[in-house]
């Protein structure tokens, strides 16, 4: 596959440098520290989000370092010692990561990805770690509202053209796919991640050409099995489909061939689509399908079908490879723990006024809890990292706000969620290929009932700690109100 | 200056690709065609735009070529002709291109960029364009009205970790400089562009102190000439400011500096401010500055400064790096004429019932009309290619839609905003240096009157045809809707 890669071991807030300076001059440089990657809220007020972007961040890992030139540009703010340049000459990440596969469905609050390491290092990788996450965890999960709400409808992602720059378009485009569209207009995407690419015509190619039937059936002739007419650049039912009626019988059905299709990108979607089908089975082309695009999102797509429109596809731009209705997935980068000299591990917590954004401290692992009958997802539950769930006995669990909320799971399975990605700085999991993340989105989504999965109000999944950590987060609130001191 | 650029010929909707080997196949490849980058609403129904992302363009067009595994990925795809295949090999951007420089005040309708050039080329540079133009000028254009709302104060850039990828972050924060904004957070964007980088330190900082003095109190020490301490990890009031005045005083003042900030994160910013400048007065800190930040925008910004708040600088993360309140530039890519092969010029429209939709056709120019007296611009005036405005004598203009509304120009200025950037090929514009473009910004902006500036309802700045470019147009669109045939 194609590499686009870049070292961008200098994407990063400035502050992370600062800070990294001032580690390294004092005693907190050789502390072992742990940080979550967490969100707090769901995009579009749906149920659910789905994690991505963790292939980009294993790339970076393992390709971060800083060339002379970055010495050499920080050495010219002058706030940095010699010393500490030095070090970053040989800078690397040594630490530990875990993190949920790319495609699983997640929650708010949950440790999307946890590391482990030096202060130094730990600190360095948020901007690049978070945004990586943000970016692609917001498209995969506006795709993955759009395409179901396509009800097995094909959905295409193109809106490169729209996307806040290069990263966009092509990550984007990565990050669509592993949602659940089909396929995208972005040519490096399939390229470098194989996510299959496709097109055919603009209104400009119409208009090249002195009339609009000319344009069609030269299309037809080049493209005899790739045929998708855009039928509306001058009238939708009077010209445009008369014309690819025309081309379609005289250049395609002659020699056998009966799949073409016709776009209609702008318009009354629902009233053209169904006239559109009336003329293409009286002219005989059943299988002729029918493409519409044309600033649509989940809310239109699925109002399109309720109203009977007859779309076969459906084209998707700015408002999936923008994440339009809510552009922000707001996932943040926290310290939950310090390691002690002795290796003992210090909880930390960030309180705040307000109670949404107070952290839950400690080194964590992520459970699933699967009802062993219906194979759905029942709850998941965040545990002490030195915590097993024992799912051949029954498990009380409890919601952590009310917590006289309870719910006691029998004949559960529990799985973690998290895998290993990093031990000691050496990579220890293989990146799965994309048709995998894309299976696994997809598995993931299946596991969820659909009160969850719903646009509108959904149910809120339960997401419990366990006991052991509820107690730690509560006994350090309470201490932190009111200090001995 | 570091190099981070990757050769992106092959970002590029897929239907570019099977266009451009259509007209390969066609009598089309060898005409010459004219295609305008041109927008139809402001921003956040704003009362203008500031075009950005030429300079991006010009890199990728002087970098465009088809390496050898791209044509063994178009190969596998089987759409493509081995002739064209071919001819890929040697493919480069011949053509000619004028366009606005990056910095100017631009309005809906007019042509940002101009391309002459072989339909296939042509064609095939559409989707990074648009990419480009419509993300540094979307967040230029955000960049603008937040710096503005800030009335005179810092504001500084720092939402990388929130940016929809990489080119996101660092591009946008180069747009964002362009805009107005004073500095980013984003380090690369200083190394690579000389955007001025800065920032001090996250909670994170505090946290991994024992005590919250202690975290001031070594941060002091290491960068005294660059203190500005985050007060809101515990409590602003109670705890941060008092251990901030500590520190300063204890570490700073000894050493006779007097310049530091304390930075409020969270909480009530009008409120607390007002508070802690009492504080830091009362503690003789006067040239100690107050830095806010939390999802501030321009409205946020507006009203903080109109609430009386004691807020010298501003940072300003997700909502200008995504323009979260209207994340799509929505310009387009038209084909406006076609060469005759007698070297005339056939202009070309495209119609659509939605009469916004409609497109202005022609080889054109792009006048901005200037009282010479006041210096300010009046009026944007759209002529045919070879016509030239004589500002000499008076100018009658008129309003393209309701064409009664008349206006006599008298002792103006006219001059042309679009610059030749390319001619046959070559590069014959010297890409300004980023303080520059930042400057033109600044004095386009101060060159529009508040009425086109404000946020709110401003007033529609004349974007008016001349006469003979109205009459070409409507002429089109009258042949369209009752053609002879």
């Amino acid at each position: 596959m194609k590499d686009i890669s870049r070292n961008l071991t200098m994407l990063c807030d400035f502050y992370e440098l600062t800070m990294a300076n001032g580690y390294f001059h004092c005693e907190i440089r050789d502390k072992i520290t742990y940080f979550d990657v967490f969100y707090r809220d769901n995009p579009d007020h749906g149920g659910y989000a789905i994690a991505a972007g963790l292939q980009q961040i294993v790339e970076y890992i393992n390709d971060l370092h800083f060339e002379e030139e970055d010495i050499e540009y920080l050495r010219s703010k002058k706030l940095f010692g010699e010393d500490f340049l030095d070090y970053l000459r040989t800078f690397r990440f040594t630490g530990d990561m875990w993190a949920v596969p790319e495609g699983t469905v997640v929650f708010p609050g949950e440790p999307l990805l946890t590391v482990r390491a030096p202060a130094i290092e730990a600190q360095f990788i948020e901007t690049y770690l978070l945004m990586m996450i943000n970016h692609q965890s917001l498209i995969a999960t506006k795709a993955s509202r759009l395409s179901r709400s396509a009800k097995g409808r094909i959905v295409s992602e193109f809106g490169s053209r729209r996307a806040q720059g290069a990263d966009a378009a092509i990550l984007g485009a990565r990050a669509a796919y592993i949602g659940g569209v089909t396929n995208t207009a972005c040519t490096i995407t399939d390229e470098v991640f194989g996510v299959p690419a496709t097109g055919t015509m603009a209104h400009t190619w119409v208009q090249m050409f002195d009339d609009e039937y000319t344009a069609f059936r030269t299309y037809c002739e080049i493209y005899p099995n790739n045929a998708t007419l855009l039928v509306d650049t001058y009238n939708v039912l009077e010209s445009g489909v008369p014309n690819a009626i025309r081309a379609f019988k005289e250049v395609l059905l002659p020699r056998g061939i009966t799949k073409c299709a016709v776009r209609i990108d702008s318009g009354d979607i629902t009233y053209l689509s169904v006239k559109v089908r009336k003329m293409l089975d009286e002219a005989g082309l059943h299988e002729c399908k029918i493409v519409a695009s044309n600033s649509l999102d989940e809310y239109i797509i699925r109002e399109l079908i309720r109203q009977g429109a007859c779309v076969d596809a459906f084209g998707v731009g700015e408002r999936l490879i923008t994440a339009k209705s809510d552009p922000v997935f707001g996932a943040v980068y926290k310290l939950v723990a310090i390691e002690r000299e002795d290796g003992s591990i210090l909880p930390k917590i960030k309180l705040s006024e307000n109670v949404g954004k107070i952290t839950t401290p400690h080194f964590k692992k992520l459970y699933r809890l699967y009802d062993r009958e219906t194979g759905m997802a029942e709850a998941d539950l965040i545990c002490v990292h030195d915590e097993t769930v024992d799912d051949t006995k029954p498990l009380e669990i409890f919601d952590p706000v009310h917590t006289w909320k309870t719910k006691t799971m029998e004949h559960f399975t529990a799985v973690e969620l998290q895998k290993q990605i990093y031990a000691g700085g050496k990579q220890v999991y293989e990146l799965p290929a994309i048709e995998e993340i894309r299976a696994n989105c997809e598995r993931s989504i299946h596991e969820m009932w659909d009160e969850v999965r719903r646009f509108t109000n959904p149910h809120n999944y339960y997401v419990d700690l366990s006991e052991k950590l509820w107690t730690v987060k509560n006994d350090m609130i309470k201490e932190r109100r009111n200090p001995k001191k």
